[in-house]
């Protein structure tokens, strides 16, 4: 029986801010919950002189790592700074010095986590990573517990805040890119420097944590498929909604007979399916399996608070075992045997939108190179013809297709003399 | 370190059924996540000559409760009978003699909760009930897991998947509610006997289960104020279509100064929230806090596999912590001081309609009854006016008024000479 347990905390930014002033403020429920009192026992930054959420007794912020990782009162460590390095080697030195960790970092658990969770077993500790995706919504304890009977066959997420903001503000006002950007970046939920979000990064590190736990075995970001927003237009919102569906940054895992395909990009769902109807910065990941069906967690993605709530549900976990000296539970196992199947072996329907030369036997031409490739075409509207300067715009929506053929058929299609302009490709996803 | 884990059925029905097919389908890989195999011990039925959806060993079905409960081989317990007793005793036996109890028993759990907690506490065996509410949708587990940092606001949840059904039905078809009530029934959605379902009874169960974990507090069902769907009509769903609104029957609990007010009863909720959403059999249950703000989960609330999921979640936890000789975990403390609230206390919007005699000075008789009251109107139109009876159709939407005051009002204009028949009051939901 511990007397109580005590909290280090690397990095005191927005999160990290949360964390110490929830512990401050909640301390006497949490010591009831968990058992025994939660001490902050300090908290790295960089800079000293930097104004905080939390004020903390002198003495307890330091720019000194192992004031932190070396001190023997410091039972479970908090790492909230993010990025890939120092993390990465905060969280092992804090592994081998047999302390537990609570990390929201989504950069260090997609790129290492098989290393981080088989270096924690070695050493009996738990590691435990909530809130490095979606943030306030519980997805990881869920799929973990909760679905640990269940097969996961896919996951569907709109795991980006920031790109969900973006998307929305397109489609609700008819703003184009890069307007909705600068709306997000005056608001705070974009970084001035947006790539990581807009071009599906985030969303792949936190997909790739998703889809190691669902299918229980290593899928790192590297092996996801990731594309931005940043091609998406005005007009595309447009022609989604005319033909019944919303555009979403969607994060999709799926199985089917071992292969596994992991994949980020923009994909047009049905207007009346759950997922379309998340707006703004909200975060949704809905996971089908075998015997549950599709299940939705929907909540806030990012924040100080939402996170922090994370934080401190693993943090509270592993109090309640050390103060009850329980040992460290089991980690996931990551044995399963699965590949990652390559994009062009995707198969779903697609969206195109090009801009032709109005003339007669244009539209031939297309279909005959979408024929020729095996791509049906479900519907095909042509818009906004320029009279004048003899342009066209044609929309098409194929049925199920290969990514590989329709590839090559775009490549083919860019190459015929009647077309300006390739528009958009985008994925269209559809569910029963 | 023990060599397998024997688990023990009450029940071989819908749930049951389902659960020891996937403890047989599966027992490949639960062994594996759990560290050792799980063995169904027995099962407790009525009838042993009924045709069952698993098939189990010789002499493996019993008529004997003492059969499952005084086998040494049995460690955890599933009780999937349902109803109150012999449920009940077969729980505190089991628990008696030291053996883990999970159960898929809204009903037990809503009235006998606490004290099956304590005898537990006392006998040192978890006792689970994930599958209690939302079937497969995990809600208990995240609430005492991954919430626990929060304090809980309110709960809003659509937890009986028949009513939502009917609803839905009457909202999307114009149906009565006796015609949708039989369409659910040919579904197997509605049983013969729906009184526990339509009358709310079967939510407040459920309503009683969560705002114990999430107050922290003992909720009774006895405690929870609860009204069915019965009285609605297809023109009350036209109406609310028209004013923006779906009818959703809502189990809703909330915390103020240490007071609780738990009610289930059909509610008019904006048509754009997520709430408003969810249609068929599907349940959902928005949870606000503090830190995490608002926290949806949605999916089926009930069906064999769904069930058997929620129900194996909890079988895997207790096993997990058998097989590593983990004793029980701490079981959630409810020792939080509050009161719970009178429905007369509530403070809401309504709406409200009546069918009057059509006559000059009819609507200010009934606006003077409102305004005497403190009640005012935040629109009113009059509808249907049917001009050789001289009947007409008022509907009203009242700002937030007192409920007290609103029932009072009811009485006071049903009274009125020119009123002809109150026709609802349903309450109105708000959240920003
Ligand atoms: N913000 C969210 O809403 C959110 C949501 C989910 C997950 N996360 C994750 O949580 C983690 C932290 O995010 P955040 O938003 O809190 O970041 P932040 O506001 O930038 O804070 C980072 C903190 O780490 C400290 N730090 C950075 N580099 C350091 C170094 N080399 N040595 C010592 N201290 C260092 C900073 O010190 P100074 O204060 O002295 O600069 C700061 O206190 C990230 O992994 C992020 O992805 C964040
Ligand atoms: N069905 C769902 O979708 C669902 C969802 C969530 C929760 N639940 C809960 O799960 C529990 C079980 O529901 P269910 O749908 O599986 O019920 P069910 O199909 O009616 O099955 C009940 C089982 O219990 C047995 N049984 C009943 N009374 C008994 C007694 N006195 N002694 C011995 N055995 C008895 C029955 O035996 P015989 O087979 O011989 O008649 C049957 O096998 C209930 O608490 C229910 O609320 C159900």
């Amino acid at each position: 029986m511990k007397e109580s347990v005590g909290i280090g905390l690397l990095g005191m930014g927005v999160v990290g801010g949360g964390v110490a002033s929830v512990l401050g403020d909640k301390s006497a429920l949490l010591a009831k919950l968990a058992g025994a009192p939660l001490k902050l026992q300090g908290a790295l930054v960089r800079d000293l002189s930097r104004q905080r959420a939390a004020s903390l007794p002198d003495g307890a912020l330091t720019t000194h790592a192992d004031d932190i990782l070396d001190n023997p009162d410091v039972d479970i460590v908090v790492e909230v700074i993010g990025g890939e390095q120092p993390a990465l080697d905060y969280i092992l030195k804090s592994i081998s010095l047999g302390k537990h960790v609570v990390t929201a970092n989504k950069e260090v658990m997609a790129k290492h986590g098989a290393k981080i969770l088989s270096h924690a077993q070695k050493h009996g500790v738990q590691v435990l990573f909530e809130a490095s995706v979606a943030g306030g919504t519980p997805i990881i304890a869920p799929l973990l517990r909760d679905l640990v009977a269940n097969e996961v066959v896919s996951i569907n997420g709109i795991i980006n805040g920031t790109t969900n903001y973006i998307l929305t503000k397109m489609a609700q006002e008819g703003q184009d890119f890069g307007v909705a950007l600068a709306a997000a970046q005056e608001l705070g939920y974009a970084e001035s420097d947006p790539t990581n979000d807009v071009e599906g990064i985030d969303a792949a590190y936190k997909l790739a944590i998703l889809s190691t736990l669902a299918f229980r075995a290593r899928v790192s970001d590297a092996d996801v498929y990731s594309e931005g927003i940043t091609h998406l237009t005005a007009q595309d919102f447009r022609y989604a909604s005319e033909l019944g569906y919303a555009i979403k940054l969607l994060a999709i895992a799926s199985k089917t007979d071992g292969a596994v395909h992991v994949r980020v990009h923009p994909a047009m769902v049905r207007s009346d399916v759950m997922l379309a109807k998340v707006d703004g910065v909200l975060n949704a990941i809905e996971v089908q399996t075998d015997l549950a069906g599709r299940v939705l967690f929907h909540g806030r993605g990012a924040g100080d608070m939402p996170t922090t709530s994370a934080v401190l549900a693993d943090v509270m976990d592993i109090a309640r075992n050390i103060v009850s000296g329980i040992e460290a539970p089991p980690l996931p196992s990551l044995t399963a045997d699965v590949h990652i199947s390559p994009m062009d072996a995707l198969e779903t329907k697609y969206y195109m939108r090009m801009n032709v030369v109005e003339r007669p036997g244009v539209f031939a031409q297309i279909l005959k190179v979408l024929g020729d490739l095996d791509i049906s075409i479900a519907s095909a509207i042509q818009k906004e013809t320029d009279d004048d300067a003899r342009r066209a715009e044609i929309v098409l929506m194929t049925h199920r297709a290969k990514e590989a053929s329709v590839q090559a058929a775009l490549q083919a299609i860019d190459k015929l003399q009647v077309v300006n302009e390739i528009g958009s490709l985008i994925r269209v996803e559809e569910w029963d």
